[in-house]
């Protein structure tokens, strides 16, 4: 992935936007790219052509090197997850650059982890471009449910397990707790995909088990998927917080009864599965 | 994408799968991979190296022939959806074909539309290849929901609009109706992705309603998402009966107010969103 590349990656990231000769040019474009899970072989051709050609790639902190290297050699890369000593730009700030960079005619690659749509603020991204005009298309990218189900062999869909699957954000502002309708999460015969929910699992184990979710359903918790540094963590709702506390990266969970057809390495893995499905008594081994 | 192909792919899809020297060989291999909706360049990295090595390509009837064209030139392609007098082989026939064929030493790509773990039924794959003891890896795809957001400018969640999506299928079997919880579906603040929603498209607009959504509730129809045929029509819950009857192909719905954010050709046309968000009168124009 990296021949042909220089060394000097990182460092590039985070210079400063200096102007690149194209002021004055015809507006520019710019693409909001999704990047897919982590592994560069899950974006798709025309994510990977679009980063050949553009003149701009503008991206979050997560997005790792492997990727950023695809990108043409002469393009400026922005990490807009760096500034301000290492606090995230603001989203408005993020669109305003979008707008200025199209405006001085630049063909602007804008990278989302996952899929723009799916909980990566990229509806917020192309209003303010459409607002401002500037010619601005869309390109899907791996989401993180899919690659975490498709590593693990876990279906989200499958026939007399789950019929539908709901993709959620665990996410919540500091001291508050995700305002979800945990009743239609709880419904048997469904799968439930919550984004960025570690740090507030517990709380939706609980939510879940109260709203009549069985603690004994199995729970896929998938870090960092599809990077060689994926793991994955086979539970149950009722264990849950304690499963969590163990992880600290990037995580999925996957929540139903397709989470225990996860493959998992190890025999206690394997014994978590039983567990998980109700069909065993954990061995003292 | 058809440089250096042979032109004789249609007939050589439908041929009968002869021994290609390889028996006896070590076990094979099966890969399940995601095609994405239509549009090659929504392949994946990972599926197109995956197609330009593998032995036999196990295909649906409406994988388009430009993706078909990707593969090795003397892979095997086998269409499972054209047997039998152009009736889709069962199910438990491309598992025991699956088998097979990694039985017989072959790296076989068995591709799915969209994504394999999202009504592919993948995982009823999987679980027939794994029972058999087959070397089996999922590559995730592009999944149609995804792509016609993607296409339409239209995001799945969006701040404000919907905080979650919901992927059904609004498939059944003849003469029966999807079973599906309305009343969490018809929730606010959700998307709900519909898959082969478009013939029992009235009936589900009917449940919609009944549970509780807003009858002037936005309605997105994707018909051939990413193909250069998409097409895209916005209605509404209660106008969604007599805009589904105009359409035919593979079609996918997106309910919730995020679908009149798509963008869509023509005044009649956003004329059709104004009114799918309660804004104003049709023009007699």
């Amino acid at each position: 992935m990296t021949a042909g590349r220089p060394n000097d990656r990182a460092p590039r990231a985070g210079r400063r936007l200096a102007p690149l000769g194209r002021a004055g040019a015809a507006s520019g474009v710019v693409h909001l790219v999704g990047a897919g899970p982590g592994d560069p072989e899950l974006l798709t051709l025309k994510a990977l052509k679009l980063l050949q050609v553009a003149q701009v790639v503008v991206h979050d902190r997560l997005t790792p090197p492997a990727i950023l290297d695809l990108a043409n050699p002469s393009a400026r890369l922005i990490d807009v997850g760096k500034r301000k000593s290492r606090h995230t730009l603001p989203q408005d700030d993020i669109n305003d650059l979008l707008v200025a960079l199209a405006r001085a005619g630049y063909a602007v690659v804008r990278l989302k982890g996952g899929d723009p749509f799916l909980f990566g603020r990229g509806g917020e991204e192309l209003a303010a471009l459409r607002a401002a005009g500037v010619e601005t298309h869309v390109v899907p990218g791996i989401s993180a449910a899919l690659a975490a189900a498709a590593s693990a062999g876990a279906p989200l869909t499958h026939r007399g397990l789950a019929q539908s699957v709901t993709f959620v954000t665990g996410h919540a502002a500091k001291g508050l707790t995700p305002d979800l309708d945990w009743t239609a999460l709880a419904r048997a015969n469904h799968t439930v995909a919550v984004y960025m929910g570690l740090t507030t699992a517990p709380f939706i184990a609980a939510q879940l088990i109260e709203a009549g979710r069985a603690p004994t359903t199995p729970v896929l918790v998938v870090e960092n998927a599809s990077l060689p540094s994926e793991r994955r963590v086979l539970t149950s709702l009722a264990d849950l917080p304690s499963a969590s506390a163990s992880l600290d990266g990037p995580a999925l969970l996957l929540i139903g009864e397709v989470a225990a057809l996860a493959q998992i390495q190890g025999e206690d893995m394997q014994q978590l599965a039983v567990d998980a499905l109700g069909g065993g008594e954990r061995r003292s081994a």
